[in-house]
């Protein structure tokens, strides 16, 4: 940690970086005059990162972030922070360098810190913008977010622009070793907090507290009138300034928890809009302008040397560079590019060894042992006319001699095969094979230019598309370079190492023993012996500590560390002890999902201790030191808020949650928490909850959702529920209420966690129930592209519960649905009862999508499907079907029911059947099955298992019914008694739940 | 000239201004993110300064005029340039070296380029600030605004805070040596236009065509009202933001003409309000945060060295060091110090010779020849107690014991003095001179401390106060140095001379040929001699080109030139002759107002060539090219505004005078102008105009004003009137109408030339009676402080006309008031008529005014007042007074008449009075003497001079009937006749404009 007082100041650092980002030709400019949230925002970037012209520019831009004011008091949030904003357009081929390059000249020795690009991908909704790339982390703090912008405004960017943007504060506090803000040096002998501490002050008094509704909804209104018409007026630099003007106002309110959620998507939607026209405008007049900065040229596809000749049997080695891919990338292009390697050299007749591929986030590499020096050659037979009609008179007809002269041969070259039966001419034709080089040239050109991922983006290259950009190809067949051309890349002899290694490119003699030849340059390529350095990094920092840890438990998030280094190196930092108050659920949650640290246990117990890895031998104590920092700002907040929120009851929290707006048409979200705790107890009776858990639920529900008030919750809005448990119990609720609060937030995605508490179950029910019916009650169904109140995800949640968990398998969907509806209704809100109709459709169908995902045959699942009111039953009923599908005794008694099925009239008969007229031995019989089978099942109706065990009998009865009597009697009276008999066989089915789906898609 | 391709870009200029300031302990800020007219504006500055704490800052501030959008068009004018904002505090002693040093960092040679400080002294009403300074001049560029804060926000700043704003595109013009704005390289390969041209334009659009007005007011009204909450909540930071939108917005409505007059005053004093009270928070909540910069020391006194003995008769020099004085302050501080130094030493007993002041710009030389070593010795008799008191019983009392003491002498030193006639005791003390240095060493502290100009400002020093800051002082009696002491300031044995020279302070050995050292230094002390070298330097510049001077022409200007250089040096620059197809007068008032040219002549005939001056020798080439272009780009907008002009009939801008607002409640100015025409035709029949005069009147007032909608008098507002002339003429009105267009704008000043035409001052008269009385009508009459419209000065014009030109003479002021009033009435202008009459009292007391500032006696002056409402008769009345007070026949009228005034009753006597009564010869002798008075002044009753001259017989009768009559008659009839009589005799008096005024001061 260096000393505050000898360190870069924060205007030298500006000063440092305007000069370093000159020097490598980007104009300097300056902050927009209008406030904005980020300085993509600024027309500097957002406007000209449009079109063909390049624009290369460097500008510090204060960033106003309304949400993020804390009056000056939290050490890493301000509501107005300095951004440090760099555009590069078009993408120069090597922004990352550039950007290491701007960190040493920072003062940052690459040697010493850990430097990391971290996948984050960008998205603007008010923007309409989005971009792939990294949030780059020193030590474990974000420092900066770069990115490759692919849409700005709605619009596709070409050329690609990239953006990097640095958090100025965050260096400074751990180039200067401070962990406030504002002990942050600015200038010689004034600290950042003397200088701005009172702007922090106030205007977070301002955005949070002071700032008047109803002027900036008006200001709010003004802005985009006017921006309207200047759009009209086709001025696209004030209409968009006034675009900027509407976000800022819509910041302020939603600062001052004045927007809703519906009123925050028609105002996205709105930005969103305004700013699409405002770009398409700004294009148009570049263009009518005739693009006053020039045209940016694309890189020139590069050429192919000529090819080289390798005699004999080699090894390939093929290596693509990448920029650091996200993790999840990594084994999946292994996977992918292994494919594609084994499948193209399959397609050609060049003989080869086995297939490598293995990969990091930064190289995918591909070898192949004992590639033989040329393909196979050989003999291809060309078809030719018929014989028939090749010669007249024995005379070649200009058939044939087209022929020949198409294959450059002559008609007496030909001879005569048969082809089914038929006779042509043919030719044989010698073909030898091609050289391995030139095979393999045009193969891994192509492997590399068919890659691609989940989320692809573009960047220099006029010509690829990938997850992140191709920045360099090595290519060696045993000692001899290969050429390998792909759009502007030229595969060459060299590859790339550790960024800040003295010679970060290296030249590479052979093919052989390339893994090894890595490992000495500091990578690990073999993703097993990365992921082993990583379990025996972590657990010997643990030991280190008396602790351990939890592989098992970690197992994801060692994988995910493991596909995000090349090298794994552990670093073992600790927070102060005092922090263990807090929850470990909180403690772990900031440090896992944040930063993906590794906790450190003393048995079950956390220590306060954690392990990161960084990406490279590094000063231990500098990574330390900036990793400890983070942590612990991390968790000053949450114990700030920790300590704050338990000076504030449940129930106060609980009352406070009526100053949040849950949707404006639907009211608050204490309107909310009501209708839950009223649905919760409807669905408890209904699921015959016993009178404990009944009270469970009931206290539960009185104090449901009232995390969502505290601080915590605010800040980790993920420890929804977590809170809600930790602070229930500190109040002295019952364990059992507290875990109920906890349960009622799960599922949190589609696979996640379910309650495991009947209460929990009937909560997390009631508390799905209550949006999806809310949200069809509004019209705010999802659309494909939209869902932001998450009622896919909801409805997911709630078919998880209601399949899950045994207790609540008794609820129906459509009670639910309408006891949430009645609960609308009885708040004023207006219910069009078909819509609740729709809430149901979009159940059905998300629990058709779940089976039909899960792998089950399309069939059995169509049958299913009327079971979607309680889909528990479905997965009972499908699972039996699946069972039984295929063995005797269920096809047996299918095809018998099939037959009762299929006679019985359409309508039920008109007249009453008189039992007494069956007095064959064959209906006796049948009627003794049938009523054997009622009282087997009787409990069970539902039960497909059980009448499958028990049809024996019946089957065999109604075989022998039907070779012995004939239902279509003369006598109407007979002729009804058996059909009515039928129709109670019949019914046997439907009570067990064959219905007539079963016997349906048996019928198909 | 450089090549632009060479020289320091924009960026590299921005990049080194921000590292020079940053070496100079300024901290470096962003722009503020909220659109500013000027850095001033941004709370860097504007709070900042307020307070004790210590502030020096640097940063860039894209200002915003919406005024100066041009589209882009205007090599000069952009709707936003970019300042770079310097503030110091507290003022560090050497501003001006630190900011020269910024140049030199730029790479400005000052040795080959003229920079000078040139008087301007700045004023915000919006911001309640101000402050005296400079512009600083770069061959006669502006490029720099250099102030010493003195209030802001209507509060005195202590310490005084230092504020330099560079205009960046200027100066970048002039260091690149291109003339328009678009082409300086902002970036490499990148000029402004290419980045910025776009902006411009679409930004002028939204500011000139665009803004959607109704919109932009209710912003106005928005912003207020939340800074209004916010002050009341005590948040001066976003209290103060929203003001500074207030402030934008005022300024788009302004540029889209949609603010009047009275808006204006409104909006400014709002503004000013609310900025005053953000400025009183911000520094109670500084002073609450205990000033977290802590604060400002001031300079230490400074302490006096021992004096130095002197023992011969010396020449005394001294000079005080002054940063640039504005060019009046030269002379009247020359003067004043003269004065100050011979009353003071008159006020000594040291002999010396004779004393000499001198002064340039930069300081003020003192020499005192001959001074001697001491003063003279003198004895002094010190009074004790009278004699009675001092003995009692012949010993001493103990009033005379302690008046001994007390004059530490022995009660036997006592000797006895009388005085009044009473004996005292008393002591004869011999008092020896001081020595010289002791006596000027006080007597030159007192010069300083007590130097006073018309407008005075405080710098660093803690006890100085005077036009400019005073920073250094030379002492020396003979060689040896003379230790002054005032405030923290001593004065030593250097001088400071040009600051370009390589040693810029020097040693001084010798009070003696003080003048001839400065020679040397390239300084000229004496004020002849530089005036002498300014008229050389011009005559024979003009006469390369074969041209002249006209020297007594611009004698004022001559003069000014002198009092801002201390070595005049003349360069001749040259200017396409294409522009001498525009009004001489146009290109002549741009030279001589704008830059200090002087024109030079062909004759009478404007040639394309001036001559300016720089303050030293300089690089011809250099300086001429700047000033060249400086010119150019003046004359380039002139020319285009003349050809835009002329293309349009005076008929069509006169109607386009109804998109110009006059004053809300009075329409528009096309309103005025109406009025105006309507109210001259009516004058022109008072005053009696001939036919020919009525005809000219008719015409110029149906064009009346026309010329204000041009866009030459837009941009020059000063050749309103002069334009009207020349686009009149050139449309083809006759002489006489282009003429009085003129001519109505006369006069510009209280001294300002008149109208030479009837038709002209009738015009001009119609001009102000309607500003007048519109302004007193809505009850927008000028106060102490207030008066935007320049009643006051209309007023004072108003009278000039009337007194001075012979046609008009006979217009009566409320004549012309009533009349204008009823043009108001028919427009339908709700007219109370107080106000008329409150509109002729400051007529009245300006008139008053005019005759007291003008020397004449106080009663004379009252006695004339009666005449306000005819002034020139007035004024003949003054002239005749003074012609006759105190001569023979004119105090024998007087105290005649005056017997008969005091005899008369104060009624009208109730019954006729019978002639026929009044027989007695001296009745008779009094009543043809009264009748031959009559007779003789019959035509001319106004005149003075001829009652003056025919009085002598009715003096005599009068005496003759006071001597013999008894007025009171026991018979009413006889008395009544004979108070009749005296009654026609003092009709006479009131006949001929001696009234009871004259009588009645005769009386005092």
């Amino acid at each position: 940690m260096k000393n505050a007082q000898t360190a870069l100041t924060m205007q030298d650092a500006i000063l440092t970086l305007q000069k370093y980002w000159s020097d490598n030709g980007c104009m300097i400019t300056q902050p927009l005059n209008t406030e904005v949230g980020a300085g993509t925002a600024n027309p500097a970037t957002a406007l000209r990162v449009l079109g063909p012209e390049p624009w290369s520019v460097a500008y510090v831009e204060p960033s106003v972030r309304p949400d993020d004011s804390r009056y000056g008091e939290n050490p890493n949030r301000l509501q107005t922070h300095t951004q440090f904003q760099v555009i590069l357009k078009p993408d120069p081929g090597n922004p990352q360098e550039l950007y290491l390059g701007s960190l040493r000249a920072l003062g940052v020795d690459l040697n010493a810190h850990d430097v990391r690009f971290v996948e984050d991908n960008w998205a603007s909704p008010a923007l309409g913008a989005w971009g792939l790339g990294w949030e780059v982390w020193l030590d474990g703090m974000e420092i900066t977010q770069f990115t490759y912008f692919q849409q700005v405004g709605g619009v596709a960017l070409d050329p690609v622009s990239v953006e990097i943007t640095y958090g100025l504060e965050r260096i400074l506090m751990n180039l200067q070793g401070v962990s406030h803000f504002k002990d942050i040096l600015y200038a010689p002998g004034i600290t950042y907090g003397e200088v701005f501490g009172q702007n922090e002050y106030e205007m977070s008094r301002y955005y949070l507290d002071d700032a008047d509704i109803d002027t900036n909804h008006r200001l709010f209104e003004s802005y985009a009138a006017e921006a309207r018409r200047l759009l009209d007026l086709e001025l696209p630099v004030p209409a968009y300034t006034y675009v900027l003007k509407c976000s800022h106002t819509f910041n302020v309110l939603d600062a001052r928890g004045a927007i809703s959620t519906t009123e925050r998507a028609k105002a996205f939607s709105l930005m969103r809009g305004l700013t699409h026209e405002s770009a398409k405008l700004w294009e148009r007049r570049r263009a009518a302008l005739e693009h006053p900065l020039g045209v940016a040229a694309a890189p020139a596809p590069a050429e192919r040397a000529p090819l080289p000749k390798v005699p004999g049997v080699e090894t390939l080695l093929f290596e693509i560079g990448v920029e650091e891919l996200p993790y999840a990338d990594v084994p999946a292009t292994t996977e992918a590019v292994r494919e594609s390697v084994t499948a193209k050299l399959a397609a050609t007749r060049l003989g080869h060894g086995a297939i490598t591929v293995m990969a990091t986030p930064r190289r995918i590499v591909i070898t192949v042992d004992g590639v033989q020096p040329r393909e196979r050659d050989t003999v291809r037979t060309v078809r030719g006319p018929k014989v028939a009609a090749a010669y007249k008179d024995g005379a070649p007809t200009p058939a044939l001699l087209g022929f020949a002269r198409s294959q450059g041969a002559e008609p007496t070259d030909v001879r005569v095969v048969e082809v089914k039966g038929v006779e042509h001419v043919a030719l044989t034709r010698h073909e030898p094979g091609r050289p391995a080089v030139e095979v393999l040239s045009e193969l891994l050109a192509e492997v590399v230019s068919g890659l691609r991922a989940g989320r692809n983006m573009r960047w220099s290259d006029p010509g690829l598309s990938f997850s992140r950009p191709v920045r360099w190809l090595l290519a060696l067949l045993g000692r001899t370079p290969l050429p390998v051309v792909v759009s502007s890349l030229s595969a060459g002899d060299t590859t790339r190492v550790q960024r800040q290694a003295p010679y970060p490119e290296v030249r590479v003699t052979s093919a052989e023993g390339y893994p090894h030849f890595l490992h000495m340059h500091g990578i690990l390529l073999d993703r097993e012996a990365r992921r082993g350095a990583v379990v025996r990094g972590a657990l010997e920092a643990a030991a280190e500590v008396g602790g351990r840890i939890d592989v098992e438990d970690q197992a994801g998030l060692i994988d995910e560390i493991t596909d995000i280094l090349e090298f794994p190196y552990a670093v073992r930092g600790s927070f102060d002890e005092r922090y263990l108050e807090l929850p470990a659920s909180v403690l772990t949650t900031v440090m896992r999902k944040h930063q993906r640290y590794l906790p450190v246990l003393d048995g079950e117990r956390l220590m306060p201790h954690f392990v990161t890895f960084a990406n490279a031998l590094c000063d231990d104590d500098v990574v330390r030191a900036g990793n400890e920092a983070v942590l612990r700002a991390r968790y000053e907040d949450a114990a700030f808020f920790w300590r704050a929120d338990l000076k504030v009851a449940p129930e106060e929290f609980r009352r406070r949650l009526d100053k949040l707006t849950f949707e404006d048409r639907l009211g608050t979200v204490a309107d909310r928490a009501d209708r839950i705790a009223a649905l919760a107890l409807n669905l408890a009776g209904r699921a015959g909850l016993p009178e404990e858990a009944v009270e469970v639920v009931r206290r539960a529900g009185a104090l449901a959702k009232f995390d969502l008030a505290s601080q915590m919750v605010i800040e980790f809005s993920g420890l929804a529920g977590v809170m809600a448990e930790e602070y229930a119990r500190r109040a002295g609720e019952s364990a059992e209420v507290a875990r109920a609060l906890a349960e009622m937030e799960l599922p949190r995605s589609a696979g996640g966690a379910l309650p495991a508490g009947d209460a929990g179950a009937v909560l997390s029910l009631a508390d799905r129930f209550d949006l999806v019916t809310g949200m069809f009650v509004i019209g705010a169904a999802p659309t494909g592209s939209s869902d932001p109140y998450g009622v896919r995800r909801a409805a997911i949640g709630l078919l998880n519960v209601l399949r899950n968990v045994p207790a609540v398998a008794g609820v129906r969907v459509s009670d639910g649905l309408r006891a949430a509806a009645v609960r609308y209704a009885a708040q004023g809100v207006e219910v069009p009862f078909e819509r609740v109709a729709e809430a149901a459709e979009l159940i059905t169908r998300r629990y058709e999508q779940q089976l039909t995902d899960a792998g089950h045959e399309h069939r059995l699942v169509q049958a299913v499907l009327v079971w979607a009111d309680r889909p528990a039953q479905g997965d009972h009923t499908l699972a039996a079907l699946e069972r039984h599908v295929g063995s005797e005794a269920f096809e047996a008694l299918t095809a018998a029911l099939q037959r009762v099925v299929r006679i019985l009239p359409e309508e039920e008969p008109s007249v009453d059947a008189d039992p007494s007229l069956l007095t064959a031995p064959a209906e006796l019989r049948l009627a003794e099955s049938a009523d054997a089978v009622r009282q087997a099942l009787h409990g069970r109706e539902d039960d497909l298992d059980a009448l499958v065990e028990v049809s024996a009998p019946l089957v065999e009865a109604i075989g022998a019914f039907f070779d012995e009597v004939l239902v279509m009697d003369p006598d109407p009276a007979v002729r009804a008694a058996r059909l009515a008999l039928l129709a109670q066989v019949a019914g046997l089915a439907q009570v067990a739940g064959l219905a007539r789906t079963t016997l349906d898609w048996g019928a198909l």
